[in-house]
């Protein structure tokens, strides 16, 4: 069980976005920074418009905004937006003729397991990580 | 990110074993209860062996039975022994020369939210399953 690289690239991605200000970013750009095919962060960030956490614009001057000020960004919605929907832990039962989905105390549990995890990942905006000093030094350190 | 179907196929496993007693069960039997092949199974438990928490006996007679009272087997046990040891969100800063590794607050918001998550699964265990109506259900409807 992990969060795949998307969502790492995504959250980085994101992150040059914030300190960016209005200005557009070239995927190549962020592709440059994050030492990554610009094929594959281009559909990482296809993700992340779709959820409206950007915008693009096209032309030759096109490239990427967040949609969102950052304080209205959480990792909560960047990791709904790349991983998939789908429960984290989800009971075979079914396909072996169980019939108590709606009642079993294993699947109510893995949500509540799930909603924790969640909750904490809400609690954190994009804004929150750009004011952590940890986050300061990881940017310094390699973002352009 | 999603859980293995291991860990779903583990956890029902215990279940039976729990639901027995000290009664031995081998793997063809589980397996045909659950409707997978028993290699598949057999390597789940060789995994639950290697943590503690079942026991095998060889033998015309042999089988599976829980290590230890159903009290003392947690879904975080479950979880720790089927799934990868690895946390769930892995930055990949350091392969892009990032040095704040060790201070950043990206890394220990996840590491947080993986906390929460297991808090969760550590407070109920193997006895706790079993004693919900949910379980039961689920139980009666497809285990042997």
């Amino acid at each position: 069980m992990k969060f795949s690289k998307s969502t790492d690239l995504a959250i980085h991605g994101l992150w040059q976005l914030a300190t960016k200000g209005p200005q557009l970013l070239l995927v190549s750009e962020m592709a440059s920074a994050q030492k990554v095919s610009e094929t594959y962060l281009a559909k990482v960030f296809q993700k992340l418009a779709r959820r409206g956490l950007v915008k693009s614009t096209r032309g030759k001057k096109g490239g990427f905004t967040l949609a969102r000020t950052p304080e209205k960004i959480t990792m909560a919605d960047v990791v709904r937006a790349i991983e998939t929907e789908e429960p984290l832990y989800e009971c075979l039962g079914t396909e072996r003729g169980c019939k108590g989905k709606d009642t079993c105390g294993l699947r109510m549990l893995f949500q509540d397991a799930e909603l924790k995890l969640f909750n904490v990942l809400e609690k954190t905006s994009l804004h929150d990580l750009l004011g952590s000093n940890g986050s300061k030094d990881a940017r310094r350190a390699w973002l352009p």
